[in-house]
């Protein structure tokens, strides 16, 4: 018999509960004993729930507790849940988070924690929902050097996206339908500007290549500026938006942003729609891997919270999660990074052939939008684009291409 | 420094010895130490290649050496591949395989000699190629009751479909095409008869239940009925065709089947073309997650076996793998299990009028093939269909929905 607590009895740790009694059986032979939920912590009542009777206000009444020895941290933010959970891996007592502001930002730290005090700091659910990829870049991907990851890594943009595309609407009616939902938060700054998706790729990041990314270097833009007439474009090129977060090695240097990018329908992001999430790894002998889920939602995420859980039982006593050390992983200034533009800029006299002056002899396409028209780079860096793009009046918008 | 050794240089062996060799640094720092090849068993000669100075033809060799922890059988077929790895996890030596018909027929038994002698039996490589799968299903996928999965678990028969498809082809001159570019075997029996398939949902299903399922029972159909018109019928249903290893679960027992399906639009499934495999999971709290990547070739499938290699140095003295008992699971009778069907009829008098007094008000398809008519069933036992199509006349082809 394990004894865990759960602190936190929100959307999440609710859910863990629900996992833990509803799968009790399946998950006592898998973890090679019967797991009793001994504490949840939460300072609301939940009168008439089954964890009423095992209800505390206490984190001491957890800490203190010899017979605990996994605790899951549900509470979400940065505080008190940092310092919870620290104290916890001091004591002698794994952890297992689907707290990604707390990874992002602390990761390192407790996985150090973990390892001094030989337990375990799992965090299975802090990106990708319930969508194995932590794990499995940590025990599954080691052969390989990670040449690329990019991930559809937020739900909430990725629904948004998807109704844009498929109804011809704008970014501010499907994001009110979302909300309407229960799909979008009423605040969804950290949704629709990418800083949820930011957090996951440095934690990703830092994962592939074993040092810490600090999540607040990485060039983060939103999908607010997305329009339905991007979208006509998109398919004219066989493509279509999504938002995600990436990072690839050039020169022995990282590059990473978060932004919303064109991708073919040759790769196999292209396909992931609605809630959906997925993350694609190419690994130098691999090759293309990808993994596909729901990246959110109660009882996904608490399939993952609970799996870390099986895992801390089945290695009691052995620190199995590496992780990433401490060291800070330098990031390929964003400016000198590469890649592909398309670009809508509004019609005015002799536009094309400004246009070609400055970007040399691209191909203009004309979706019938009256008023405009739009072209494609070549590849170049992000401050030579910005540069040419100055001496171009009337630039409506431009999407980076993933091709 | 860990000293493994290499069991058959083919394929496979020598791809796992480049796997090793090229990325000696990362494997090193991941297992956490570094990984020396002391010996590459193969009774052939290979004068000038890296391994020239470390070959054996002396399997004693490398079973009598107390230096040697892990062993890679990557020889293939059931013996001596058999013995070799049986005799090497009595000798409390590692074991990691690509070996998909060793481990369907004696995995049961390698786990639990494994386990007797404290070491690992590891085989990630065997279903999938180097797509992850195995590894997480043990320790990610935990947390669920696995209620299905389908996999397309072959990269030739999933190229020729998509050829079929795209190109309006035939069967015969795809495979045709697919042995010249080296794709299919000459002798394309275990491929294109769903052999190579079977093995594989024997596997991830003994994985998923915990008992042994025994591939022989498992109801195997090939893609060599498949025509370049079915495909113009499964395009009008939304769909295509996918030869799929499935298995789920009803009433408590397992059916699982290999045969040709129709997928529709809304199944991840449906974009997996190609070379590529895939496999869909879905779990009672988890819901749907899909594993996608290269099936096969030298040095996706080397990258798995590589992985499974660093598992056992991470994992000295460690059984990790509970794999799945000798028990056999039992499986619904394959003619009692439920699905709709598919199936094209010959035109002849009064022949509409006909199926529709068997199988009941059906809506008849036209697609503009002359000299034929096609519908789909509602869902039925494959016995209940096999009956009812028994009393109707010129039955072209019949093939199973997945929805």
């Amino acid at each position: 018999m394990s004894k865990v607590a759960v602190m936190g009895y929100g959307t999440v740790g609710s859910g863990v509960v629900e996992v833990l009694l509803n799968n009790r059986e399946v998950i006592a032979k898998r973890a090679g004993e019967d797991i009793e939920i001994k504490y949840v912590l939460d300072l609301r009542e939940f009168p008439g729930s089954p964890i009423e009777n095992i209800l505390t206000k206490e984190f001491n009444d957890i800490v203190n507790d010899p017979e605990i020895e996994t605790v899951v941290e549900t509470m979400g933010g940065l505080h008190p849940a940092y310092e919870f959970v620290k104290a916890c891996l001091e004591a002698g007592k794994n952890a297992c988070t689907s707290n990604k502001e707390l990874v992002a930002k602390h990761g390192d730290e407790l996985l150090k924690v973990a390892k001094e005090h030989n337990v375990n700091f799992l965090f299975e659910a802090s990106v990708g929902g319930g969508i194995p990829i932590i794990r499995p870049m940590k025990s599954s991907l080691t052969a390989d050097v990670i040449e690329e990851i990019t991930g559809i890594l937020n739900g909430t943009t990725n629904y948004i996206l998807t109704k844009m595309r498929d109804n011809g609407s704008a970014f501010e009616d499907v994001l009110k339908e979302a909300q309407d939902l229960g799909y979008a938060e009423r605040n969804p700054e950290a949704d629709v500007e990418g800083y949820d998706a930011c957090r996951k790729i440095a934690i990703l990041t830092s994962l592939a290549y074993g040092k810490k990314v600090d999540f607040e270097e990485i060039y983060t833009e939103g999908i607010t500026k997305i329009t339905a007439e991007d979208f006509i474009y998109a398919k004219n090129l066989d493509a279509t938006i999504k938002l995600v977060g990436t990072s690839h090695i050039v020169d022995g240097k990282v590059v990473a942003m978060v932004a919303p990018v064109l991708i073919r329908s040759d790769n196999p992001l292209y396909s992931v729609d609605d809630v959906f999430n997925a993350i694609y790894v190419r690994g130098n002998m691999l090759g293309d891997a990808m993994f596909y889920g729901k990246g959110a939602g109660k009882l996904p995420t608490a399939s993952a919270v609970v799996s870390d859980v099986i895992e801390t039982i089945k290695h009691k006593g052995i620190n199995v999660m590496s992780g990433w050390s401490s060291d800070k992983q330098e990031l390929l200034d964003f400016a000198d990074s590469s890649r592909r533009f398309f670009v809508r800029v509004k019609e005015s006299e002799g536009i094309v052939e400004k246009i070609m002056s400055v970007f040399g002899n691209i191909e203009p396409m004309d979706m019938g939008i009256a008023g405009e028209c739009a072209f494609v780079t070549t590849e170049m860096s992000e401050k030579e684009f910005n540069e040419k793009k100055e001496q171009i009046p009337g630039i409506i918008t431009r999407i980076r291409l993933s091709f």
